[in-house]
């Protein structure tokens, strides 16, 4: 047995919606040139840390699909066995899928716009299935049972479809002793980091991921960081993403 | 159970050693822009003809990763489940990897060349493990026991090595009733053609398979294709590219 585990959580670059500042949610955009490029340079980073992936999870989304090529090109790892997920999906942002964030602050207030984007367990309103920015009809999700595709969720309900596949899918490739990287989302991974360091409810809202840069967890033999909050590649990067993360719907 | 099953191959777009003229085997080259464009081009075919990929099977070779990453992109399949298999390389290429075909054939001549180049059982003289592009090194064959690395390969030895993975790991997902893609490269397509449509020994040297058009086989029961040679999506423009293939090494 390993002494300890490696994991690599990769958030992907920009999509077209982060840089149109739109809730995106399961709605399935594309990478900007600005994303590609952060992609890139997230892989340039692993591989310049040594820090070579052996298998890769992502969501079904093809911006975090997309980030992951680019990253293991980048590294020469794009021949590693890859699963995908919908658990690994970003949060289900409801009936705010598509909306602008700046209006949405405006028509709701600093308050409710607060509390559905960090709030803990507060959820925004529900998406009817006919909607726009519905997934019902996506084939990706055919499988899924009914009653298991999302109409809007919060943060605590990523979480709870979350953990089933860390546990199930994730931890056994952990505890093989290979590099384990999973590229995913803002409040997927929010929803992970809360699980593995412990953050409580109300602490969870402050936390922000930046995109494209990877973020090191070391994990003890009861897969608990052996530094609490993991470490980033490029930590002053991360430091500045983080605070323009803060901003978003302000601009 | 299905009356009939869909298998999909697709060889990958052109190479940067296949634009120069080179033997290429295991070295690990990149598609060229033309080769991405074919990829894309053999996605949107699949797409138009609603024939829509449930999984994805690829070598580990570059080339046909991005291949089939650029096509399902474009054919909005993106997310499907993947699987990658050594078995599925491109012949291995022994001493000639990395040398120009026309070289090749001015040095040793038309009937060496050609035995090589197409004869079922006879190798190409093999590469030394600390050759130039020898993959001795390669971190993606480090789970391959030693005496399983080839160092170099006829027809029948990719034949001998693809079947257990077609067997054992393609078949099982055609008899789901999915549509199953395999992209690959030149030899182990024509390898699986050759099993599929019960192809000679002699024979084979006469089948070619053109880049980046995809050939459609559908199965009956017993994993024989209802038409023999299957179908191309695009058969004039396969029957262009045949020919030309036919003339490599000549230009």
């Amino acid at each position: 047995m390993a002494d300890s585990y490696r994991l690599v959580l990769l958030r992907h670059g920009e999509s077209a919606w982060n840089a149109k500042n739109l809730f995106t949610g399961w709605v399935d955009v594309d990478l900007t040139a600005q994303g590609e490029e952060e992609a890139i340079r997230g892989g340039k980073m692993l591989a310049e840390r040594g820090l070579l992936p052996d298998l890769l999870h992502t969501s079904v989304l093809r911006r975090a699909i997309r980030t992951a090529h680019l990253a293991l090109d980048a590294a020469d790892r794009h021949w590693i066995p890859v699963r995908r997920s919908w658990r690994l999906n970003e949060r289900h942002y409801g009936a705010l899928q598509g909306k602008d964030k700046a209006q949405t602050l405006a028509e709701f207030g600093e308050e409710q716009f607060m509390l559905w984007r960090r709030s803990y367990d507060t959820p925004p309103p529900a998406l009817a299935e006919d909607a726009e920015y519905s997934q019902f009809d996506d084939a990706r999700y055919a499988q899924l049972p009914h009653e298991l595709r999302p109409r809007t969720e919060c943060l605590k309900d990523v979480v709870e479809r979350l953990l089933p596949y860390w546990y199930d899918a994730i931890v056994p490739d952990v505890l093989t002793g290979r590099t384990v990287l999973v590229v995913a989302h803002g409040n997927s991974l929010r929803a992970l980091v809360k699980h593995l360091d412990g953050i409580s409810d109300d602490a969870i809202a402050g936390l922000n991921i930046p995109t494209g840069i990877p973020l090191l967890y070391e994990l003890g033999a009861d897969l608990r960081p052996l530094t609490a909050g993991g470490e980033y590649l490029d930590p002053a990067a991360a430091a500045e993403a983080i605070e323009s993360v803060k901003n978003q719907g302000r601009k």
